[in-house]
């Protein structure tokens, strides 16, 4: 295999990897939140608002993680700086 | 192999993998969050609407994790920058 | 190994494994959801109809990342571009 | 190995693990939600209809990630199309 | 190793594991239900027939899943379209 | 290795795992279910005839997924197709 | 390696695994059933005979488990039909 | 290496590895039953005697499965049929 | 393959993982926090302003973790050192 | 590798896995008894002797699956038939 | 490859998965301390500043230990002293 | 690698193994009875002595599984006879 | 690869295993001590300095076992005794 | 590679792994003893010298098994007589 095989493979496996395996964590931790967010509001419908936007600030900090996965897989596939050096290197060839 | 090949069974095997292993967090997340919500109705039924809105908006926040592995999915399988420039590279060869 | 056997070596192990490991999550979601809201029946009669219509509406989303992982599953079976492309290539040739 | 050989062997271990690992999801979750259907009937013999029917309804779903595996894995071993287009290229050879 | 050696490898192994790890989830999903039936009867002694006709309904559908894996193991060891291929190819050879 | 050796390691090695494998779930439900049981009796000494019975009909459905690896398992040793295929196929050479 | 030689390691390997493995399932499921039916004898003295008697019948269902393994386990030792076979091959060549 | 070293070195691993893994369930079942038999007496000293009688018993099969892998382990060291038989080839070659 | 191929494979795989598997935690971490946060303010809604200072001043200390994992993955892809000078060490070649 | 050193590594390996892996069951069993014996003798100390006297045979049966393990390991650094096997016959070459 | 190339990718991928694997304990240790700090401000809102003390001087000593992995994991990129020594190594050469 | 390599790096793995798996079990079992202990003496500060004294016994007990691993990884390094005898047979070539 | 490649390649992997691993169990078990005594004070918020002190005192001691891997990594890193050997030995050539 | 090499890799990963799987389990029990510790202080504080002796001298116990470790670390880092056999070799030849 040449140079840029290899780092097409590796870019490919690594982008759907990152993702998934980083998908797991901040979905079980949003659906935990979420979760006792609807307990908290059966409990103090009074509070709903409180409860609510504090939930969904909650949520943004943990699906901030999941951004950063999603953002390092977007970046390996599109904006891949290996990538972009061996398709240069290969074109001043 | 030559190159092409080795880039298509990596997409393919990391394209089924992706939202296979992103399914399982997600899904798990969504279950918990629904059946709390369940269970919220039934003690507060007269908070029944506002339970449900937060429990949709927040099921989509932990569906978003699952979006994320299906558009990579869909872009390891249909728009493979990588692939696309083997093609080319072939085409003009 | 030629080119054409790989990459159907590859959907074939790739497709069998992407549902296997995606109908887990589902599955163990949607049977905790289902669980609980048969519960919340049993405790709230009056509310069946709204826990009933809630269930329902919230394992069509749960159900959703299963049919992601089948549809990733049937296209690797059934609509493989990376394998249409390797049939016409051997076609010309 | 030969071409026929690899395909052959790729689909009767990928149609085995398919249904042995996509049977396992289903099959707590459902044992999951019948437990829970039989503690609601003990609670609330009144609305044993509505659960029985609910119970049922819920368990057809969660079933239906065990029939994605399971017609999955038959597609593997009896409508194959990559078994079948290489048995074509083998005949007209 | 010849051909037909391969194929009767992969179906041994992969027939003996589709049942082992098939059997897993009906058994633990089935010994909860039980569990909890028992329970139920305990319980609500005068519902003890609805609580045990809806128990073996139930039991039948996650029973379900393990005859899924049978039925594929014994299709792997007896009526093996891969291997009823390859002894008519040798025959006809 | 000529075909026989692999045909029988194989055989020996599956029919081993089969049954291994196979009997962790059946063995934890089947023990779950008997404690709980015995917890009802304890409670409803009252329904002890009920409670067995029903225990005794669920421990067979449980049992029976321990059978079927069983059946696998023995079927492989002893009335294993494959091998007795290939030594009729070394007989008649 | 001879053909002997693959036989005989391949049968210590698994007969070994066989009853270390099948051992797990069997051992928990008894323990727990064994904690729960003394728990039950301080709970109702009275019943003690009852509760007994639906312990060993249980338990030796349970135990069914574990003595498969072991006859398997046993019959790869000393009635191992592969190694008997080939034990003939050998003696008639 | 030759075939007396084969089958020694997978003596010695597999009858280290079928005690060592076989020792796990006995041992954790049995810590079960007797914590909940301590449990037990504490809550009912007048049936200390009938506790500690069924603890003992119900031990006594707990430990059986433990046995059946020492005794695995213990034929494979010094009654190992395997060996045995080249040992005796060896001697007469 | 060559050394620049090595270190960019090498950068991509581990940038992708680092981010993948230091997700986890942290997400986890914060989705639990999160959940006990709104459980705290239903049950002392007059202290919502307290508890939702220092669940944010914990969450960013738990987030600090996924920083540490995200500058990592980004020094690895953007910064990386090794990269750098193996570059340089080609340039002046 | 000659023969007395495939053997010396594989006893080696062997022996250390062998009482590493079979002293935890062992080690979790007993300290669950002990935990739970010390809670039982804090409900009733009046019965601290029988408790007492009860955990101690109960942890001497535990203890017994950590003794066989230790046993195996010591025949398979002091005592093992196979090694002695392999001097002797080196000695008498 | 070369020294520098294996000194270069071990040092790559040893910093990606020192922090990512050193982040899950700490972040998952400090999301339960944190979670049990809020709980316990709604019992006690009093104690609010005694607990919020003992929590921020308590989450430092936990993220002490992410801050050892994220120290080790900068060494081995920007202060490696293997890669040092290879450099000077190289240069002197 | 010759074959005082072999035995001396099989020697330094399996001694470093030993003594790290074999702590996993005894460390986790004398927490649990210790957390018991203290929290049974909290219940019942009368009973101190007695409830100590069975603590310490019994810790004995469980650390004895840890000597157990502590003993042999000390003899595979100071007195291993595998070790032993290569150099004797060294010494005397 | 020659002989300083290697130990500083073991050097670097192990270095940042080690500490990785080994901040697992020590950033989840001071976790679980800090979240107790934040509750613990909550409780008997005259006890706070009681309980911080014994806390602090616990923790230095939870503690110490990650200061052991981060010893044992900083020796690997920046005092190798093997590595310096190595070194001289380069050096005396 | 030479002799000298592979004992120092085989040192260098082995006293790595091993304190750091080491500190696992004596980690997560004192912690988990701690936690305890801190709650009986506060249900006893009369308790509270009683408690915290009994605590430490526990601790100290839990804490041996990782002394063990840290102690067969530092063994094979600084006082390995397989790497001290070897050096003596190397400096006699």
């Amino acid at each position: 295999m040449d140079t840029q095989t290899v780092i097409a493979a590796a870019s490919i496996i690594s982008a759907g990897l990152t993702i998934a395996i980083g998908s797991i964590g901040p979905a079980l931790g949003e659906g935990r939140a979420l979760a006792q967010a609807l307990n908290a509001i059966a409990q103090q419908p009074d509070e709903a608002n409180t409860i609510t936007r504090t939930l969904f600030v909650g949520l943004a900090m943990v699906e901030s993680t999941a951004i950063y996965c999603f953002v390092v897989s977007m970046i390996l596939i599109f904006a891949n700086p290996f990538w972009n050096f061996f398709l240069e290197a290969a074109a001043t060839q």
